[in-house]
């Protein structure tokens, strides 16, 4: 069926980009580089969103929120932050709009109305934020501050793909202030945990947990923590990242406290972040040729139920029937859509709900009824079982909880397959080309050497994983000793 | 106590302005006309997001997100709409931001990236929505399309008010399209119950349900309900509005739908929205010159308690008597907290809870103890009662249903005390100057007369009220025949 979707081996960017439309994820929007967040897209990011903000709470953060604009003398105030952004900065130049005399009926900018500040519209909030932690911390007793915002954001592109890479996104970015460099340095590894946790058991994208190379770290930040995923074209996504900020923000914001004997210190700061790209991840991790596949722990809608019948009557049996059970599964937190909509044959909703991914979709006919049956079909494996209807809550509840852990199971026997460990530059380029995915190798620890790397083959270091041992190799670029493989591949 | 914290008697302005302030709600930012949410604040107006968000769905309603920005073209294509909100559109005209040749480290516009076409921030979506409408309505099953969004807009504003009158705010939009003139006039009725249940419900706060004069309708629609609160200054608050836009921008953005004949037809569409100015009528309606006061069914924060000790062996016992009446308060979904903070004296903590308005508060020392009784303030009416450690829990839960039922009657005597009917101008200037409030007085039906008024008294007509019952009488500046009264109040 499929709707006929392009097929990830003929063509994996048209696949992509069918599948974020056809499950109604999300659509360009009339704004060039803005996209259009759909409803069924949107349930599933509030799913996330609802869970990652419980995992921020559980750990002490409170949400505030800060102003989308940022004065241009503020967004300057740290370097090199304003000069990693100052290219992909939305302005705001005017405050007001007034008729064209020239063209009835049309507007045209009012040359009065222009700003004495120009406003960037924030592309990251670290600079007002920052400017606003000055006010707020003067004493040791003030921190750590511990603060998380949920916004949107505008960061200018000229190439866009939906989820991926747009102008404007959504996205939580954490912004907290600590006596010591230590505490800050935990709590940037702190929420890069939590970033994992949330991605590996609720997205069910297994992650790889690093830090970044000096030349893909965040403008501003001493030190980057990512977590890195890997899609199913071999090519690495970065899912999240946790930044230790150092003392930059709070000496370009002057942001001191008094420590315990009184003496004036500035502050040490993390960042960090995940947005509405990983709604990519989240297809191009477990979805197939069908469509979209969701993991029940996120999911908006876990069981579809569709009736066949003939009559009137038929119908009404069914739906008395599935009432309790309806029900029970609900009690269970399992959501769950009774499918009597008449306009649409069976067939049709079939490939629908495969389109869109729910779990699990539960199809009875008057014979199934007769029997006391139903048929259960599984959206990963697409296995399909006959289910005594006594039976179906509990078969369900479990059978869920099997869909969750087979996901992620499958990506990381994918991924598995699809890392390699190289010991020389060509053999580096033939697995890039033939098979793609993460490559393990040694490098000298040189931006030099990392650039001319991406240069000659696109891929880039996705990070140097925690896991990393220590083990004595040989850059394979330039033969120099290194101590541990870094993870390279072509990255989104 | 209070902090210091001017009366309203005294100023009541400055009153206003200090309990945003020291109740740790907002704050004015860097950024001229934008504020900052602070985290108690923001955790208020997260549980009012919740309960809203919870009743859109249960009428049906989606979310769904749509781009922050609106090209020039598309803002200025539904005219009385455009010509509304032009005068206070933050416009975005260039795309990057470059080195300042001539200010080493400083940064300067890009004139090489201007934007071919300018862009609106979004002061309100419907330009936005009904351009991306066009593609999701083809037929008569495609709507109803009841669609929600939760959103940051930004209106121009020269003299702000934290959450009263911000140049950036945060809101709900919900933008439906129907088949029907009649089912669009039934939605945006539904929904405007739907913000008098919220608002009378949950924050405790009374309102006129009613319909806008013709000048005050919103820019594009055929008709605006609203309701209509009062606050403690005598000035009247408009709390929420829902719109039928007729056909408007069904018209202007070309929406055509073929109904069951196959015949095509424009569209009839609403809208509706409440923003972050209900947390400043959360303000004006129930503080008092201590501080604020939530009404517990959207209180982040229920019960405080704070225990009264000399030594660290008493303040234990407190802690572990404690502990299974907190466990017990949790489970009846009351959220508390044991305030230990030995940093800071009882007397401080009472009076910030009193500032930040927490519904009640416990203080118990090691006489209480003995005594197995604790004290528990009700912060509504300042009344103190001590109370038994066994009953605590059900004593509380109690009180906590008095608290949310007395706010709401208290501010309901008061807008009844400070409604009156009047039936001549002088007698309507008299009670404005000396009394304020709701007035209800005849008025001719002509925009003319309406101007008038304001002109002469600043006072302008809030809503004509649902209730409004048929009555012959005559306008109070005209002298003309009227068939019923309308409200009149000084607004913010």
């Amino acid at each position: 069926m499929g709707k006929g979707l392009t097929s990830r081996a003929d063509d994996y960017s048209a696949w992509y980009n069918e599948i974020v439309e056809k499950a109604g994820m999300a659509e360009h929007s009339g704004v060039k580089g803005c996209m259009v967040i759909k409803p069924y897209g949107f349930a599933i990011w509030e799913n996330m969103k609802e869970i990652l903000d419980g995992m921020f709470k559980a750990t002490g953060h409170q949400n505030a929120y800060f102003p989308l604009f940022v004065p241009k003398s503020l967004f300057e105030a740290e370097e090199k932050n304003a000069e990693g952004f100052a290219k992909e900065c939305a302005v705001v130049t005017h405050y007001r709009l007034k008729n064209d005399p020239e063209n009835a009926g049309k507007l045209m900018v009012d040359p009065e109305a222009r700003l004495e500040e120009e406003l960037v519209v924030r592309p990251t909030s670290e600079a007002i934020i920052w400017n606003t932690y000055r006010k707020w911390i003067q004493s040791h007793r003030d921190l750590p501050l511990l603060i998380n915002q949920w916004a949107n954001v505008v960061r200018w592109e000229m190439r866009t793909r939906l989820f991926l890479r747009t102008a404007e996104f959504l996205w939580q970015e954490g912004h907290t202030a600590h006596a010591t460099k230590d505490e800050a340095i935990e709590e940037t590894e702190k929420m890069l945990e939590v970033y994992a946790d949330f991605v590996e058991n609720f997205m069910a994208i297994p992650v790889v947990k690093g830090i970044k190379t000096e030349s893909e770290r965040f403008a501003g930040a001493e030190e980057t923590y990512c977590i890195e995923a890997l899609m199913q074209d071999g090519k690495a996504l970065q899912a999240g990242t946790s930044h230790f900020l150092g003392q930059n923000f709070a000496k370009a914001f002057d942001v001191k406290f008094a420590d315990s004997t009184g003496k004036q210190e500035h502050v040490w700061a993390t960042s960090w972040g995940v947005s509405t790209r990983l709604m990519g991840a989240l297809i191009m991790t477990h979805s197939d040729d069908e469509g979209l596949i969701v993991p029940p722990n996120i999911a908006p809608l876990h069981v579809a139920i569709v009736p066949i019948y003939k009559e009137e009557d038929q119908l009404n049996a069914i739906k008395e029937r599935f009432q309790p059970i309806m029900e029970e599964l609900r009690e269970n937190g399992i959501s769950v859509k009774f499918d009597d909509d008449d306009q649409k044959r069976p067939g049709w909703k079939f490939s629908e709900y495969e389109m869109k991914g729910i779990p699990v979709r539960v199809a009875i006919g008057q014979r199934d009824l007769d029997q006391g049956c139903a048929e259960v079909a599984r959206r990963d494996t697409k296995e399909k079982a006959s289910v005594q209807l006594e039976n179906l809550c509990e078969y369900i509840s479990k059978l869920l909880g099997e869909i969750q852990t087979n996901l992620f199971e499958r990506a990381k026997n994918f991924r598995s397959e699809n890392t390699h460990e190289v010991n020389s530059f060509e053999e580096f380029k033939e697995v890039l080309n033939y098979k793609g995915g993460f490559i393990s190798a040694h490098w000298d620890g040189t931006t030099e050497t990392e650039e001319k790397i991406q240069e000659l083959t696109k891929a880039s270091i996705r990070c140097i994983p925690y896991k990393a041992k220590e083990e004595s190799g040989h850059c394979i670029l330039t033969g120099k000793p290194s101590t541990k493989r870094v993870l390279f591949a072509k990255a989104y």
